[in-house]
């Protein structure tokens, strides 16, 4: 896709940040700030052998001159992330059972560190790094409303994993009264009824948006989006509860696809979330509403996270 | 209630961990080591003066001859708590609608420091310190059935405890299918199906605990006994998932006066989760319920927790 746009390149150590989504692949050079320096993205290829070919490339396009001053490489990717192995598996968007991601990118970039991190994880670090008060002390939950739904949470500008790597999963968490089946196996879960995919599902809109259709419609009083909105509204307000009185984190940042819907979103979810304080001076005095950030949409929040979690 | 006990008192700096209770007020001596030198109890009175007055004499009976060498005194109080400020307010046990604890029992002692935490907090780090594998590095959940339902989160051996001091307060998240109304307002939150008091409420035993009775009758197929475990095991099903995949932690401790009904209890919530589990490759991974420990209920677990957190 043409060459790296390049600008505002600093003097010390770069990182290179990969991320790896179902349709494309991003990456970026970052430099010691913390900035990132270089840009560059290609389309996403399936099968493992293509996916380490196509990342290893991606690197060395984007580090460009810095090529031997990188102090590592992050990558981000969707599936099942082993981030002491470097492993990942169960990528099904691209056909990948399991791969040793870190190790095979790492070996072709001559022994370079490469950190492999899951993909919602990453983006958490990135979106910290750009959302503004959300850098510093203290705990921020970056909530992803994307093909599914999952929380990376990042305390004291430290991203945190978990004992066995699934902090932050509560998609799975069964709360939906609804009791949607899940192809996890269980029913119910919250992932069901509020991430991106789901939305798509409970309100088909010609394959465009869902989200910014059935919040539109809503509002004009159509009476089937009143009802799939409120349900969809219930689930969000029960994940902001959930991972706002779990973590008490100081900004909750949405993000994943459903974050283009912009700042209709956000009052969405901030009138769910006023209904029940309504009854509840508890909740009330938590005001999560007021913690609410929209990830930036414009910007390559899964690549820099990537490059900042090496 | 005569002498303190005394034992192993080593060398070093002192600390003096003080449990306001609904009904008594513990205290114990630690060493530099973490272990518990000398404790001493006395009934709870009602009153701000009176509580003031009766931790104050605790601290000085149970530091005794160390009184002097004390780097500070640590208290676990009910109530809504400000740590910065060492204030406690809403004790309704007590009849405390707002007290600076913290500054008048340090004012008393001589200008000694003063910490004071919510009872909940001390007892996940008094029982962190006692349960086999739960110190050190990673993320410990103390998971209390008590009057109330609340978590004490620990990462890395530090308290977390959120931006507004709500961190681990999952009992009103709502989630109950039953949607009982609660005193904070809401209705059907996670507090009031499986606390120990809803519990109590939920299966009236003329007085006697009710989680060990109901699990009795339910396993001779007593036919309401059997119903209403099953609301009771769904909602701590629930509040274990969510602790489970918010913090992903190395252990959870099941604590408060539910955990005195000993190994039936963790086998009631095992049995759920792996009900849970047969349909979820992805909650059957976890093992959840290999993590799950009692607190010890023989331990002063408040009051140590109460000098840890000094
Ligand atoms: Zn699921
Ligand atoms: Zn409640």
């Amino acid at each position: 896709m043409g060459e790296p746009t390049r600008n505002n390149v600093h003097e010390g150590t770069y990182r290179v940040g990969v991320d790896i989504g179902g349709t494309k692949i991003e990456a970026v050079l970052v430099d010691a700030a913390g900035s990132v320096a270089a840009s560059h993205r290609v389309p996403a290829r399936r099968g493992a052998g293509n996916v380490v070919e196509d990342v290893t490339a991606l690197v060395r396009t984007v580090a460009g001159e810095h090529l031997g001053e990188l102090a590592g490489v992050g990558i981000g990717t969707p599936g099942q992330v082993d981030s002491e192995a470097g492993t990942v598996s169960h990528v099904v968007n691209l056909d990948i059972d399991t791969l040793a991601l870190g190790p095979e990118v790492g070996e072709r970039l001559g022994g370079i560190p490469v950190r492999v991190e899951n993909d919602v994880n990453a983006a958490a670090l990135g979106a910290a790094q750009l959302v503004p008060g959300a850098r510093g002390e203290g705990t921020v939950v970056f909530l992803n409303f994307g093909t599914g739904l999952a929380a990376g949470v990042i305390v004291d500008g430290v991203l945190q994993h978990g004992f066995s790597g699934a902090a932050g999963e509560v998609g799975h968490i069964p709360i939906d009264p609804n009791r949607f089946a899940c192809p996890c196996g269980q029913r119910g879960c919250l992932e069901t009824v509020c991430s991106g995919a789901s939305v798509q599902r409970l309100w088909p809109a010609d394959g465009r948006p869902a989200m910014p259709d059935l919040i539109e419609r809503a509002h004009c009083e159509q009476a089937d989006a009143v009802r799939v909105l409120g349900i969809v509204s219930h689930a969000m307000g029960d994940a902001l509860q959930i991972v706002g009185q779990a973590f008490d984190p100081r900004v909750i940042i949405v993000g994943g696809g459903m974050a283009k819907t912009g700042e209709p979103l956000l009052d969405v979810m901030s009138d769910e979330l006023f209904r029940r304080e309504a009854d509840c001076p508890f909740l009330k005095g938590l005001h999560l509403a007021d913690r609410l950030r929209l990830a930036p949409v414009d910007q390559p929040i899964g690549a820099l996270g990537a490059a900042l979690a090496v």
